[in-house]
């Protein structure tokens, strides 16, 4: 059994384990390449606009449970996504890396969304930065059409600084650095941003996340309309150029659980479009529906459905828009599934489709709800008001009380009961290594059909407007290192010696009659004693502190400074070496 | 909960069964259509010969997994499958009908292969019949081919009579009906029939189920060259026009069980392509890899990728002869996934690929080992000597010896071990409502790209060849009817009266006066005493024997003759009313 991501990286632990794990993982990634994308010359523009629709966590399952719903329920025979527009599947495994898998079978959203907004192959957790020990940054599709002049949007029901939009407007070696996309928006040109996660933008006083201060002002100064409920949204007027939208501290609710205050994704959709239109060199806008994925994880089918269906209506408004505009590739995919769905439970070949209708809210909403009831009977109340089984056995109750073993709890347990009836399952609460299904409208379509992998989405979204990846990617390259780093006691900031030497073509060799490791670059060379840590700067004492840990020696980034003859600094928000 | 198809039909249980469930079930399914398939018209046909491969249960996990162990341990970095033939997705879902699902949301084998055979919806079970009370058989693509003059097989790892062969070639309302399936195939006119399942064609004297008699030598005086193993393969020459192998009394053995006297699917496909494509008018060929399924329901991944993968190899041995021959369309389905696979399990992103080459043999092999464990050291032995864990905990091996609580037993807890150890989940033992994927290469290719239905596969492939499937189903139908029946103690065959009548146009009313049911056609009129079930023909006493059981009359065939003036027989052995 391999350890979970949430087991390892938890949360809030960034630099502290960044530091742990240096000894442990980092010759394991060492082999890994890190080529940036294969440069997609950039030929003549097909579309003028550019829209990437992902349904996070929807799987295959999760499209047809939805196609059942509207069929009973909608008195629909097919999905908005079933009319036409299914062009192929495409691959979805990630490298393995530090952290994470062994294998990479299994994605994550981050590593997902950095092959489907740049092309590129990268671990789980990685937003938009390359395997290995030295990281570097790989543009988007969104970065490369800005170069264009193309206003570009990113949409979510998720937090805004979540993986699917962050890969495509910032580069961090850890997903988990939220405060640090959130700073890296302010500067990344992006037009208009919607979503949740208010957190990352404000400070404590707030009910944020944040420890340096507020940054909607510098948003807004730099003439961000914002908003923060459905009025808000409205006010926007269409000339805005920028807006951003904070609707939620994390994410926005789930659509069963939303009142009339809280904007839904088409809704969010229509006003991004009504933005992005009005620029003359056309747009990028990527909107994700981003809780079929935590209502997958949570394992709970009926909210499932609706987040489902929200992305099949945003998906009409896409089209329509599309269709109308005449110039406008749109694509749809999924960064993996989420939950092992299966439309079926032991040997029983039906499906309860309906009871799909009978939930009134998630098992979110209905958390604390639950985590008060005292006795059976309040679960009987609970779940009778909720969904309408008024016949829970013993066994059910007991199962609700206990939780489902999962961080889930008693909501977990809910949603175990409510799935068995349904009879649909679920293989755990995480993801899934399965292909997803790829849709697409315009010419975009003929580029991502049959079998693909993740990574053509971002390649066939970049010819497709004409945008060029390979430069956007070589620019970001020359500006930013990703290496692996740790905080010492006192503060100081230290790199594993060999690979960042090696990433800036310092030669490292190991003396054994000193015993000393020798970096050397043209005339400069430093010699580190590695039993004390002392170092010489070109044969004389040196002020630079060594540090042997577990074997490997680290350096602060004054050591590569000498040797390189270069100014670089370290931005220790978006833990990178700044080199120019 | 509802019941399980095979909780409720068994087996062995036919006659018997309909007539138990003629009362309970026969109002439900009355409201059904029985519309046959849109008049597909005979255009000008695009490919001389159609070949329609199956994989049996392979949903879109079963192909990510078949890839994952590619990738890994045959250096190669795709499927056959992943080639560029990857056009679209197919729904599965059935129709609600008697014996099995009130939602229809999953499909068994011989509904799901009734839809891509014949065009047609039917219930659960039904081999190429409509549903309700009175089915009307449909005509295949096989059975259209045939009468354009095109040669025609059926190639199958399972038992040649398992639905998704008989589909083609047969029409019963039960599918478990497989003698009537092997007595139908001899006079089917299908060429090549290669697959197991020699007891339907044998009786007990060599080991077969049959009651009547031995029907090969029938099979050879019709002048088909018979064969039981890989040598008897290779003898048929490729001229010998009609050809029977049955290469196992049951199932062909999985492929990691198999020896050198048995023939590979690839091998049987090769065969068949060779004897079919001597006819000057072209051929309609179907290929089953009907064991992936098998291991779904056992939920033996290892075994399944096995089955997969030789899946995949078949399809490339039909590409390789549709790319040579230059007039071929090839179309690649399944009928539904099995087992609720997924490729991930709790929360744990990875899968341990490394691990799904380590089995020697499959769970089918292994239970009689199993069954005869005695010691927890005996399971450690056999699993060590089969797969190579050497360090089973006492909850694996206890789990074991107890069995998975399902009919696998020893075999089922075994499955869950190392299910588990590969890190990837199942939802049971029986079939998922999933959509399926289509592959095609050739004309059919255009017409079955997207999003289709299973009954698509049909009507595409009868317009691909040109064939006339409403001509051929007009065919049948004017010669069988497919009637709800109860066998009487004392052996006679009565059939519920209202629906027959209403099928053959006599009119049935009820006469509240006397109580009595009055069936009339024309100058005929048969009145029933429901009471005491007497019958009176045109006003004199007839010796016709009524019945009314639970509430409802059945009556003897002779009734109907006597109302139609027709000369109706009943075949028992197939289950149907022969008109003429």
């Amino acid at each position: 059994m391999k350890k979970s991501l949430k087991q390892i990286m938890g949360s809030g632990l960034s630099i502290s384990l960044l530091a742990l794990s240096v000894a442990g993982v980092a010759s394991a990634a060492e082999t890994t390449a890190t080529t940036p994308a294969a440069p997609a010359a950039p030929a003549a523009a097909q579309s003028k606009n550019l829209i990437v629709l992902i349904g996070d966590g929807m799987g295959p399952a999760e499209v047809t449970a939805a196609r059942y719903y509207s069929k009973k329920f909608l008195n629909k025979d097919r999905l908005e996504l079933d009319g036409g527009y299914y062009v192929g599947k495409a691959t979805t495994y990630s490298q393995a890396g530090p952290y994470t898998s062994e294998s990479g079978a299994v994605t994550d959203s981050a590593a997902a969304g950095t092959a489907f907004s740049t092309g590129n192959k990268t671990y789980n957790n990685a937003i938009s930065v390359s395997n290995g020990d030295v990281a570097k940054p790989f543009a988007s599709v969104v970065e490369a059409a800005m170069k264009q002049g193309k206003a570009t949007g990113l949409v979510t029901t998720d937090s805004i600084v979540g993986a699917t939009p962050a890969v495509w407007a910032s580069h961090v070696r850890q997903r988990s650095n939220q405060n640090a996309i959130a700073s890296q928006y302010l500067t990344s040109g992006v037009n208009v941003l919607f979503g949740g996660g208010k957190v990352n933008f404000v400070t404590k006083d707030d009910k944020g996340k944040r420890t340096d201060k507020n940054i909607i002002p510098d948003f807004e100064a730099k003439g961000y309309k914002t908003a923060y409920d459905k009025n808000g949204l409205d006010a926007i007027p269409a000339t805005a150029g920028n807006a951003l939208g904070l609707f939620a501290l994390n994410e926005i609710p789930y659509v069963l659980d939303r009142d009339a205050s809280t904007p839904s994704l088409p809704q969010l959709t229509q006003k991004a479009l009504d933005l992005l239109s009005q620029n003359k060199n056309g747009f990028v806008l990527m909107v994700e529906q981003g809780r079929i994925d935590h209502s997958g994880h949570a394992n709970d089918l009926p909210a499932n459905i609706q987040e489902m269906l929200e992305l099949d209506a945003t998906f009409k408004t896409l089209v329509d828009f599309a269709k109308k505009d005449g110039n406008t590739s749109v694509v749809v995919t999924a960064d993996h599934e989420t939950g092992g769905l299966s439309l079926g439970i032991n040997n029983v070949y039906e499906l309860n489709v309906d009871l799909f209708n009978k939930q009134k809210h998630s098992y979110e909403y209905l958390d604390a709800i639950l985590k008060a009831a005292q006795t059976a009977d309040d679960v009987r109340k609970i779940v009778a008001d909720n969904i309408g089984f008024t016949d829970l056995s013993d066994e059910e109750i007991a199962l609700i009380l206990k939780g489902d073993g999962s961080s889930y709890g008693r909501a977990g347990g809910y949603n175990a009961v409510v799935s068995k009836r349904l009879a649909v399952g679920w293989t755990g609460h995480g993801h899934t290594g399965v292909d997803v299904g790829v849709w697409a409208y315009g010419p975009i379509a003929s580029l991502v059909k049959g079998d693909v992998d993740n990574t053509d989405i971002a390649k066939s979204g970049a010819k497709v407007i004409g945008a060029d990846l390979a430069a956007a990617t070589k620019e970001l390259q020359d500006k930013y290192l990703y290496p692996l780093f740790k905080v010492t006691r006192d503060n100081k900031t230290l790199f594993t010696a060999k690979s960042l030497a090696e990433a800036l073509d310092i030669k490292v060799t190991w003396d054994e009659a000193t015993k000393s490791v020798v970096l050397a670059k043209d005339s400069q060379k430093l010699t580190v004693l590695v039993e004390t840590g002392a170092v010489t700067e070109n044969g004389a004492a040196s002020t630079i502190a060594a540090n042997v840990d577990n074997g490997k020696l680290y350096l602060p980034l004054e050591a590569f400074n000498k040797l390189t003859g270069k100014s670089f600094t370290w931005d220790s928000v978006n833990e990178r070496i700044v080199k120019n």
